[in-house]
């Protein structure tokens, strides 16, 4: 007899809920008896002991299903050790909810903030086994996250859409695609997508370089520009300035989003018209691409083996195309950014591909 | 022998190129020989005489692209009769490129203000048929233009991925949906999508009864809301003002647009999280779906045959799934808006469907 | 107090859940009191009496869901009559099952099979409504029936896949698509695939003519040619036999269906390499396009009124882009097929589309 | 100055123009003066010397496009060494086509047989670079080829699409996926699809488990069995047969295909409705998935990169997600299959698929 807990924390991605499948399935075709109990909205269900009791029947035809039946919600890791608004401890109320429920795992599904909190509980410890869900695909220890290929997917159309639009009008059509910290999706889609300029956070952009690779494409005969900008594409001049500084200077900054900076700034030095997209959280939605399904299947399957096996305190990853194992505290607070070496960006760059740097 | 030139202007949309196949193929495919030409970038191509010869090898393998292969701009009908900044007679001008070429017809593919200059361009005499083309779905004397469903396609899409990430954080979510002066794309993306609030610019908005709904909904348990906002919708009180008083309040608007207006008055009144999703410009890109290409290659056929047969003057249109040909001067001037007792709203408000009125 | 029976019978389609919800929500949202029985897997379910009482919970979140949630099959109308094979009178059964449940109305969705029936209970004194279900839009007193322009989309998408094989191959390519007796399916998805030779049951083919198009694309140098080809397309020679010669004839018949026939006779009279590819049921199946949603949704919310307004006997069809009632017993046991004469015809003929006629 | 050829062959995949787009773009964004030929419709443009010119311009715009650019055709390896029906020996005449044009590499794009014959190529004395391409996967010395993945998501709309219909009829619905020898396709478009069994050639099946786990499903409630099946699936009782055996059972074989042969072996055993699903060729089409647009331009990328480091004798390859440059004489000639012992299998099999054995 094995009682499992269950929640998926943070912003919600596709295969979140192949991902449960998977390890509910594997849980279902052992010889064990399961209980299934799944919390609801991330921690806060853990927290408030909001919960539902699941069969095999809520995890069937749930694999191609965009979002999470449990629902999500963001608990920030800074303040879940703080006591809530009426004292409450938090921390000992998700410990209380465990210990009452008997449980011989918790199965939590997050990214990189919901992957603090899960380290803090197995310090606790609570047996816990994680899974890679983020569409930013930066945790440390997976070469690989759930969700991010079928954002890539999404935001690729995106630019393709644009793409006959922009020929059409002979406009410079600047993308925002999500990632405030790191460039992997941005990279990936604009790749895709044909982008001629691509800014991540990674690599901190001159504003006079994407100029000069519009002014090259026309002169070249290119009618129209593409550029895929990441949330967090930072200017060479703000990656020097401190957190403080940046802060200061954002909170009288006139525009929505680092997209819409860099459209004026090229508006003005180029008297071109040039229009933003923000695709925004359709990056989330939608049924997962079949690449996630399979991938968020295995992962979850073996999830389900290393609970039959009485092994906790990993998270499951992937590392050259095989499932692994990785101990939960090498991953938790680490970020897994784009090296501005990395092969990939020198093949983007061979590509005529420009970084703005 | 057949000399025809051929323009697309406004706001590029899908299955330009189809009609345009559609055209060619009619006109290569008879007895007659013919010599088409292409403008570029719309009425401008022809007021400055850019143009390319073309073959039916330009117009191979079209059928499916998103786009225009001719290039497009938009030259606002009220500026086309004023002198260029040269003192160029715009309208001379393209006489005078028509003459020269010694044209038998001009076919325009184009909306509500491409019709306009359309019609002017036959009351100076120039021979012209026209190709309703917008994804506004708003020209008078046909039931359809082309663009249209691939637009819903593309929007309803938008809303599909943002139900599950509504679902799984229970949120109150408005995805902005283009049109300006009319709701046909808002409300039939709005009603594929499963919409629970629609707001078009033909039904002015009271945000009371938006917060209604939306309680009324979390009374019955629904955890999110989903609402489809056209870019021209309007509230009760601003439908009231003036043209001048409206532009005066708009200047002091510190909301981008009418979405994020909605979004912090129902934030401020229900204390909800609201996100706002602007697919924009992707509404108009991409291959035309399948109803289009049809459409329009039937539509276009139509226009092949009455070039064949010398008859101008008109839009091919649609009507009751029959190709019908309309007087240019009806057409010009007008605008097929969604009346409020139409059956489709009666329809959209049977299933439950809040307009906010 | 309404007590409503809901079945949906023959081959599955998209949309049926998308209709099924705009009644519910139609009847639901009405000052009315509503029970709602769901009888399984077509008229079976009300022969046998296997139901489910339905909840609005049932109807939430459908909307986009393919195939049916109460289940279907075929039963033919010609045995429906007939005893099954316990000797029970199945009219009789179905009479019973209706009055013992004290029904005010069945709502019955089908094609042209499923409104035989539907005509023969209502002429047994039932109270009946059908709306107008099949991927082949060959129902009689609608301009249009749900499932159809999903299924041309799925068509079309496969003879857009095939045209990138065939392109570079240098190869003649047949795509079979779904329609034993009516050729809309084909035509549309022919057309809006840019197949070059389609053929279609109400227009028999002339295998010399079908050789002739592909010799004349050979000349011009295109490389390859694209045939949509539906299921029940039939030859001059075949059109001109008795239907108990051709069933004699078809028996001794090698080839699987007519695509591999006219496969056959293509290769051997030009040497050249034929190759079929056939979706089959693929055509029937997944989420309903945005088109089918709005137009099922529309037809549910009607058939939902006419409820509430106690009229019955009618299929809700459509007509002019408008929801319109018809009597049922004008429906039944006709055929809406294309006329060889029909505009659309006519403007395929003039985009160079071959009929092989 | 560089002068290179290039040439496509084998069966035609996705994102072929992405690759050789890739190779281009980086030798004309380099110092280098660059000329390139493309052979037409794979080694015969080399062998009869048919071949383009071609500039930046051709191949602008092909990221998106399914199909390749040059043509392709199947030239058995076993034959390429034979005279052709003129006597012409054809390895020597590629030989000498190749020295004519004082090629300094020939980029050769394929799966198996193609690397087969470039390897000779190179034994002769030619600088060859190749590119793996087959939606196979098999290719021995790279962890992925292109064409791969979006082959994946063509099979897992299909697996998708009836999804729905063998839901909704409560049949057993065999989808057969391409690959002859091989189960990578199979298998992924299996997982992702929720196939309820697999069969791929690398493990045998016997019709008894088959049934079994029909049985199985039936006995736990579900209405519908979903089985994909490679093209090459194989039965244990023919795994034991000699080639010979086993070509003259295949002979007397009344099933066009194995999925033929299983479907009837269930309905017989078990008396159910089984219908097959072929989606054949349209596996090879369309536009590349975002996947492989960037993973066949970093491929290209490096093949660029090698021609300008004049590094030969090398296809490149993928290895821990990293771009590889991998002897061209130890890919030759092998096959990369599935091992039953594979941890994908094993995860498979946790997640309750069958694999008939």
């Amino acid at each position: 007899m094995k009682r499992i807990g269950m929640l998926t924390s943070g912003g919600d991605c596709q295969a979140l809920n192949a991902a449960m499948r998977g390890v509910v399935k594997t849980l279902l075709n052992s010889s064990e008896t399961v209980e299934i109990y799944g919390f609801l909205d991330g921690y806060k269900g853990l927290i408030y002991d909001k919960r539902q009791m699941l069969t095999g029947k809520d995890f069937s035809g749930i694999l191609t299903k965009g979002g999470t039946i449990l629902g999500t919600s963001r608990t920030p890791f800074k303040t879940i050790q703080d006591p809530d608004e009426n004292g409450l401890n938090k921390v000992e109320a998700m410990k209380q909810n465990y210990y009452k429920l008997q449980l011989d795992c918790l199965v939590i599904l997050g990214g990189n903030g919901t992957h603090k909190t899960a380290n803090l509980l197995r310090q606790e410890g609570l047996n816990i086994i994680t899974l890679p869900k983020t569409i930013d695909n930066d945790l440390w220890g997976t070469d690989m996250t759930f969700g991010f290929q079928s954002a890539v997917d999404i935001a690729t159309d995106a630019i393709d859409y644009i793409h006959t639009t922009a020929a059409s009008h002979g406009r410079v059509f600047i993308v925002e695609v999500m990632g405030h910290k790191v460039g992997w999706l941005t990279l990936n889609a604009g790749m895709a997508g044909g982008a001629d300029i691509i800014l991540i956070p990674e690599i901190p952009y001159d504003i006079n370089k994407v100029v000069d690779k519009i002014e090259e494409r026309d002169k070249k005969g290119s009618r129209f520009t593409i550029i895929a900008v990441a949330e967090g594409a930072i200017s060479k001049e703000d990656a020097k300035l401190s957190k403080k500084e940046l802060k200061k200077k954002m909170e009288k900054n006139p525009h929505p989003s680092v997209s819409y900076e860099v459209a004026a700034a090229i508006q003005k030095k180029t008297g071109r018209e040039v229009r933003v997209t923000v695709p925004g959280h359709m990056q989330r939605g939608g049924s997962p691409c079949p690449y996630d399904r399979v991938f968020a299947s295995r992962l979850g399957a073996e999830a389900g083996k290393l609970i039959l096996d009485g092994q906790f305190g990993f998270m499951v990853g992937y590392k050259n195309r095989e499932v692994v194992r990785v101990p939960l505290e090498d991953v938790a607070g680490k970020l897994k950014a784009i090296s501005p070496d990395a092969s990939i960006v020198q093949e983007a760059k061979l590509l005529g591909i420009s970084f703005g740097n």
